[in-house]
């Protein structure tokens, strides 16, 4: 059994980390913290748990508590974890679901998230927590830094492409977000009559998962200009990108098909949609899975399409998928499969 | 024209009054206030008034305002408008879209809002805002209430029925609101996660629409015990209203009928629908109708259902009815009797 | 392990079972059936189920195959089911998720269902599947035929009252569903565009289920009137039900808890919400719990509330419940506990 | 006054025009007719209707009633038209909403909608409806044909940049809209519950307005390859298209804004956001306004984004904009500037 800690667990991801968790036939769950409702039961907080198991909400006390876990869940605004994991680091092992470790050119985070980075030393020893990617470091690693949703979706259906050496000329993304994405804060922007019958771009040209995506792909390969728009759809959970690819030399959809196959007939978390078909969102909701497919437009154009629940597979699905990586466990277990439908 | 200035403009109740009073062919407005946006121009605060016409939110400099308008619409939180109201009928008539003036018995306002009331005197003075029953003494009124949404789609329906003598054993309301009913100020209530795709009762036997309805219907006869029960529905705008009605002696639905068609066949934002037909919220969103039908149930059991757009009927529509009424203009004009659809 | 046949797998309650049978750890699926997508692959007809176990949809073959299964579950229309339950009862258990054999009086179920019954002679032997009243005669059941919806959200609440022999002078129910209750099918009723920010009441005085409810009822009391009037909610998931009762003797709201805790204290999918809390969809959203709430409002008049997931607790989440009393498993196994939120 | 009618008024678009043109000062509505639901009162139809003015439905007898008429609306689906038309123009003006007559290569025409055109010599004929591209020749036609809903959203804000000489090397248009562009028939594809909380692309690479976008964008300049995907949103009406270019030739923002201002500054349904400010579906909806703002994302390329009401700018409010145009009306007379918000 995998003892597990999670710092900040009212927030959506927090939530849904438990949920997640507490379905995991490998995992004790050994405290939860919350700042704000510190004292408070879980099933006070949030009464979809009333009858299940009991979780009283706790202030942290670290310093006894590592002594308890495995591994420690943060999931705290982007800021805060750089201040626990130096700490939490020397007993237990750590996957931070927040920003502060996902970015290894420290300028950058620096400048995007206008914030001095507290513990520097520590961002090249993380992890970028992608399995699909990254899972030969993630089963060694101590620090993982659980990517953001939105970049979650571009990298792992552009990886394999750029991997084998197709290089684009420009990579045009086009994402829309439920509005979970955005947090449990109340805000003038997440009112229900603000969102209801409403779309929007928003952080256009200056969203803080743009250089998130821009360095990670940049570590494969040959990108040309990167642009990231994001909008906010009227709906709870879910992720779909629309990606515009124009390739410096022209590749066959069946190609591309062929690389996708070959990457991802394996992994258990990536469903590649077969040809004519493509991703919707009520597929992904609730599970894991990251579903992608793709098209040729014309010569040197394609448009590939992905979607995943952005509090699963974006962002807690994703860590618990790591945790099973770190702990040598079958990265299937525990992880929602079912999707919620209608 | 009727001159008018409007304190509070930047509310769901505020915009809506704009709406409807820019579209009005006797109106000018003169004025409209902000304490939070002052400066502000409505075009900024609200891109939805981009070339239109242009207004700047100002702060309240009332003493110098009141002198060019006949009438000033108070679009306030309540407990405000009470501090306004006796400086501004010195010089002018006052429309009150908040709770204030409503309920007679003041000993149960401050009870049911924990407020001292500071202009007790003027409440007995105010006539309470439903043109289909206080039309004559509106016409006269400096005062006018304007009723909450809730009741406007309890009372109108009933009152002709008590009139004509009805007497009900017992009145069950569950009524049902859409979100803008709840404000645009931003909380954990109105969050999109938590409102969509979600339904609940709330306040539960402690709403403070309850007294104003129970008072207003006892003016009109006998209504037994009164039981209203609202509900939050995930969508923006529009009050529905399943009326139960127990009556002290059986009565015909043809009987029924015949009374609603002897007070409303000439109203003109009143729509009885035919037997068989009830109402929905898309047949009135955006528009100032009151829609209503009723079906007999058993002996001596009715249901009557409601349908108002409550941002309209249920509040700044009525409100410009109202002033209508008071300025000797056709009660129809100037406001809205078409329905986006869909 | 139970091996079990679903007939109909792919309107929503059919998709439902399969979402839950799937994640059963004691049951094995033998065979599916669809009269519509012979011939297709699950994953095909419905994505959700890409890199998940594969199913053929086959036409129907029952006499070969009800030999291999231990139960078949029915998920048809009305009126199809009573001509394949003889057959099926000569080889196999059965589980009707339809309205076919729930009400025991057959010259009612023809009047409501305007069909003549042609296996009248199974009505009585059938037992009506809510199993925290019916457990002892379930677990020995042949044929169980899994209550409605609504009826559920208002039996299981009122059935200790009335067992404990409170009397009610009248009930009304006034209930909301979500969409997914009308079905798969196409029709303008349910298109987006005629749902969506829309809300009223159908079938008023006229509903199937109000039959239903009736003859439950009144085998455990007295319920003088009973009224029943569903509307429609702009979501997918979910049913909650407002009843008002009138007591012919006045009970404290503690008495009532007090009766509901002796009876559901026990019942693992039953949730009484402590004083002053109310339910929500929200909270119940893809899980089998049904939670409730009630408050005293005057003497005589208590409010109870209620909120299931109609697809789970309202439909295939129950029936699922009744197989595990039938083959004597735990009550709680293969049932979803966790609710998806936000 | 204008005297029309309407062919094909039960639709979504039909019904928006009789929304607008009712309210029209300058216009009278002869005759309304509907081939499904002849002999209907409109009010019996759409109960938004009730207590306004009485229509009804009629069969088409259009060889008497065109004489009554100064101008024809058809709203049909695309392949109805082409067989009016000859004979309407016999006595009267048309403004076809369908796309029979959009698409000046005839070829295109069959290919992409797989009908032989039986009207092809008027084709050439027939003005593009954007009055404000084609202004003059609307003035003058006898025949228009309205815009496509996506088209009318990508062709405004482009055209003054090509007009201007700006070249592009690519133009991706990443479209969202709402529901009601699928037209008011009952399908699997708009059933609440598939598109309630999901959100995905359709007809990617082959929608028939690509081809309708090409041809106008290319009568003005150069845009290398275009690239069209239009999105389904889970919401009622809107488009918003995020338009992605590459130009031939850098350009700076303020250059491109200055463009847009000389050309859009008189135009009376254009909005031109200030700098920074971006277009959100609630800003248009129930108005005729498009929304557009536009940013430099880095040398070369711009990003754009519109927005309109799908029904009203996208549809029935261009026609009438036409009509305005056809007849010598101002052209922001009879047309909704008022936006419902919330």
């Amino acid at each position: 059994m995998v003892r597990v800690g999670i710092i900040g667990a009212t927030g959506y991801t927090g939530l849904e980390l438990l949920r997640i968790l507490e379905n995991h036939p490998e995992v004790d769950i050994a405290w939860v913290t919350s700042e704000s409702y510190a004292g408070m039961e879980l099933e006070e907080y949030c009464p979809a748990w009333r009858r299940r198991r009991s979780f009283t909400l706790r202030k942290q006390e670290l310093s006894e508590w590592i002594k308890e876990v495995d591994v420690v869940f943060l999931a705290l605004p982007h800021g805060l974890a750089m201040d626990y994991v130096p700490f939490l680091l020397q007993k237990t092992r750590v996957i931070d679901l927040g920003a502060d470790f996902r970015i290894k050119d420290v300028g950058i985070y620096e400048k995007h998230y206008r914030l001095e980075h507290r513990a520097r030393t520590l961002v090249e020893e993380a992890v970028y927590g992608i399995p699909e990617i990254y899972r030969s470091e993630i089963r060694k690693a101590h620090l993982v830094a659980n990517p953001g949703c939105y970049p979650t979706s571009v990298i792992i259906p552009l990886y394999p492409l750029l991997r084998e050496g197709i290089r684009f000329r420009s990579v045009v993304v086009d994402s829309k977000s439920g509005v979970s994405g955005a947090g449990k804060k109340a805000t003038e922007e997440v009112h229900f009559c603000e969102v209801d019958e409403n779309f929007k771009a928003y952080k256009i040209g200056e969203h803080r998962h743009q250089p998130e995506i821009e360095e990670q792909l940049k570590r494969w390969g040959e990108i040309g200009g990167l642009t990231f728009i994001p909008h906010l759809l009227p709906l709870r959970r879910g992720i779909l990108s629309t990606i515009y690819l124009e390739f410096a030399e022209d590749r066959s959809e069946k190609e591309l098909w062929e690389i996708w196959q070959r990457y991802f007939a394996t992994e258990p978390w990536v469903r590649v949609l077969p040809g004519g078909r493509f991703p919707e969102l009520k597929w992904v909701l609730g599970s894991n899975f990251i579903d992608m497919g793709l098209k040729k437009l014309r010569e040197g154009q394609v448009v590939v399409i992905s979607a995943i629940d952005n509090l699963t597979k974006g962002a807690s699905g994703q860590a618990v998928q790591n945790m099973n990586v770190m702990f040598g466990l079958d990265e299937k277990i525990g992880l929602p499969a079912t999707v919620l439908y209608p």
